[in-house]
């Protein structure tokens, strides 16, 4: 969508293993993008079990819905996304398209409806014609391929400008599982679940309860720690995928959320979790900085995060990094307005590792060249201590930038 | 501070009128500004009553600590405001500033401490050098003028791009009696409490009490309900002086919030408050047009003011509104963000009078070349109705343009 790719964009792409029962194919389905994919499939082996986490938002587009109810069940065939249409605010039409997508896809992999997963991503408003890309469903699945993950994350764009993957491999017991994620997001993005679409698949044999387990805690401090605009989407969905082949070669099979081994497992997972969550930010519209905010000493971790999160939205904040102004100023600002306890005469306020206000004041020691240059970075550190408990959290987000606002606000005038 | 003036500035400013017992000087102290005013004295005569609403923000100024200590009195002779400089996250050394200046005020005009008010609007976090103007204050008490009003709005200007002033007479009892208001503010505009500095007075004899009461009640569907960029200031100050000086005239003195006689004078007091706070908002940091956002058949008004703030601090809403597109998907997006009781499939949204969606869906009806021309407009109404209950409340912002990030981000790169 975007001509230029964000300034942030990873140098290069890890190479993205096959995952041992996930197979991939895409399509040039003409939804709304002309010249290049826009339709994605992917086919799990029977036995595959699934975990999700979706928006919170009241007005949930039709294929988070569509999955909520599925994800009872515990088990997935087919996911099948298309971008350049989010399917959302379509009433009963947009249900229907569901549906059709839903009967299509079951039919492709001879599954039942159940085991279906959708997701939609684009224009809110606009009624989504499945007949549109649902006939391809069947010879997708057919000619589905295990090393186009890359492809994956290509089609499902929307004003992303680079795609966004990442893989891990880590010991399931004594046997080395793979975990494979794929994102997309750029704009309308704001914690709260999900705040984008995002699926990961492994190989390794976790039953959808402990799947679940695993993306529930895993996303508080990865996909709901970033925001772009305070912009929650309709849309939000992350997926977890196991199609337990590694059980052939030695991996344990796990029903317990609880289980020891898990260990290893699930600190790969949040990390690429938090990878995947980070990419999304540094494709953030207009976005040219990366910002870490870290509140720390706040009266509990729960407001910690809501400090850092009015700092991490705050306008004026992500316009003075825009500027590269450590304008710690408008920290002081954004703390106050966050509604959470704080005592302004025990506040400090660090950029990296220049402190700039101490104990209610401007640090008399902070040098302004050493400041001045590390602000013109592209990652940014803001920290800012209450000295009124040990609750902790950390955010991350973008500047705002003047393209922000021509990418959200020019596009027709 | 700012070259170019809104183009939604008021196309000519009121006359205002004295108000009998309120007297006014201004100065060039050069605080922070050259070749401008930046220091404000009002003058009261003795027996005047006050009462004020002050920021929520847990980082507040020190002149907002001051004036709260001061308020329990009820009682003021003398106002200070200076631009320039905030005063706030200043420590102890902006405690010292507000006591030298209190006490310079106070001798000044021969009053107590406590009937002495202050408040400073500007940067944050540098120390105010209270020693600059503080000899100033004895100098202005005895020049000071009644018909300085435009004059008084003029200095307490920041990135404002016009002075804002109000006045209106009413009957109070047989008597008419006078309320003039002046304002400042245009970004770190949000509604928590007063939003920026604002200061009324008027010749009725009401009594501390019944100002505080028409002031806290007054301010919710008012300065309360605007917001240019979700940034609650440290600063915000909203205050109501009476002299009482209409009671030689007849007016009837009133210490009785609940008094039937109030009604007129209430009225007008909530259209001055209105009026000013849309002049706040109508001089939004890089705002082409105003935005009215009214929210109706939500579960109850709280609810309704919520979600329509969740609509007017989008930034994605206020981008569409800034390219002048009809993005009801926006729209749809912020309601489902708002975290409150809402219905997709009941949800209808208008923009002026065209209706875009209608019961969850896209208006089969709606007219493309019409919504376009409304859009053109620099008055943009946006209605959602919820059809769930009876809530409703209006709130107003301005569209978000890159001039917006150009005035906080711009200034140092």
């Amino acid at each position: 969508m975007s001509a230029t790719v964000s300034p942030l964009a990873p140098k290069k792409y890890p190479k993205m293993p096959a995952i041992e029962g996930v197979r991939i194919a895409t399509a040039e389905a003409g939804i709304k993008y002309k010249n290049r994919t826009d339709l994605l499939a992917v086919i799990f082996d029977e036995g595959t079990q699934v975990a999700g986490v979706f928006t919170r938002s009241k007005c949930p587009s039709a294929p988070v819905d569509f999955c909520r109810e599925n994800l009872a069940g515990g088990k997935a065939r087919m996911l099948v996304v298309n971008s350049g249409n989010a399917n959302a605010f379509t009433g009963k039409k947009g249900r229907e398209a569901t549906a059709l997508t839903g009967k299509a896809a079951a039919d492709a992999v001879s599954c039942k409806p159940g085991e279906v997963f959708l997701a939609s991503t684009g224009v809110i408003g606009e009624p989504l014609d499945a007949g549109r890309f649902s006939h391809l469903l069947a010879g997708m699945a057919r000619e589905a391929k295990s090393d186009l993950w890359l492809d994956a994350a290509k089609a499902i764009m929307t004003t992303d400008t680079y795609p966004k993957v990442a893989t891990a491999t880590v010991k399931l017991g004594e046997t080395e599982v793979t975990i494979n994620g794929i994102a997309k997001g750029a704009g309308m993005i704001a914690p709260d679940m999900a705040t984008m679409l995002s699926f990961v698949a492994t190989d390794a044999p976790l039953s959808a309860a402990v799947l679940q387990s695993l993306l529930s805690k895993g996303v508080g401090a990865t996909f709901n720690a970033v925001t772009v605009d305070s912009d929650t989407s309709t849309s939000d969905t992350l997926m977890l995928f196991a199609t337990g082949a590694a059980a052939k070669h030695g991996a344990p099979q796990i029903t317990d959320p609880n289980d020891a081994r898990l260990a290893q497992f699930r600190r790969a997972l949040n990390r690429l979790l938090k990878n995947l969550a980070l990419q999304v930010v540094r494709d953030g519209e207009g976005a040219r900085k990366q910002v870490e905010v870290t509140v720390t000493g706040a009266k509990s971790s729960r407001s910690a995060k809501k400090i850092a999160l009015s700092i991490a939205n705050s306008p004026l904040v992500k316009t003075a990094v825009a500027g590269e102004d450590a304008n710690w100023g408008r920290v002081v600002m954004a703390v106050g307005k966050a509604g959470e306890p704080a005592d302004r005469d025990r506040l400090s306020i660090w950029f990296g590792d220049n402190r700039l206000a101490v104990e209610g004041e401007r640090d008399p020691h902070y040098s302004e060249a050493a400041t001045s240059a590390y602000m013109k970075r592209d990652e940014i550190a803001i920290r800012a201590d209450l000295g009124i408990g040990r609750g902790k959290a950390t955010v991350w987000t973008c500047d705002l930038t003047k393209e922000y606002v021509a990418i959200n606000g020019d596009y027709r005038s």
